[in-house]
């Protein structure tokens, strides 16, 4: 295990591209977003897409995430 | 937003249960758990479950997870 340190994602602390809050009920997007549940649920009723990048979101468009 | 701490995750510092390291290049199965790629990888070369909960897990086990 090097001693590297990548500037990448910061102690991965979700937040929820949403609502920016710390995620409650994580689920992830088939296409790999993660959202709170009761946050994508109202975002789809406007629109059947993921809102970070717009993937079309189907029947099934997420499952739940234990994070 | 409430000022209640739930004593749920810690700061969602998310660790792999395969290598028990800080996950590197997250991955989230169908049935929601999420693992390293290459250690879930690893794992499903000889059982094609979730070693998690053991969910059978076909030919899209898992898929990238942008956390
Ligand atoms: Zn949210
Ligand atoms: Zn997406
Ligand atoms: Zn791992
Ligand atoms: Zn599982």
């Amino acid at each position: 295990k090097p001693e590297t340190r990548k500037p990448k994602s910061k102690r991965q602390r979700v937040t929820c591209p949403i609502c920016y809050e710390k995620i409650e009920q994580p689920v992830s997007t088939t296409c790999g977003h993660v959202y709170c549940s009761p946050c994508i649920n109202a975002a789809l009723k406007r629109k059947k897409q993921c809102p970070v990048c717009s993937t079309k979101l189907g029947s099934k468009p997420y499952h739940q995430l234990f994070i």
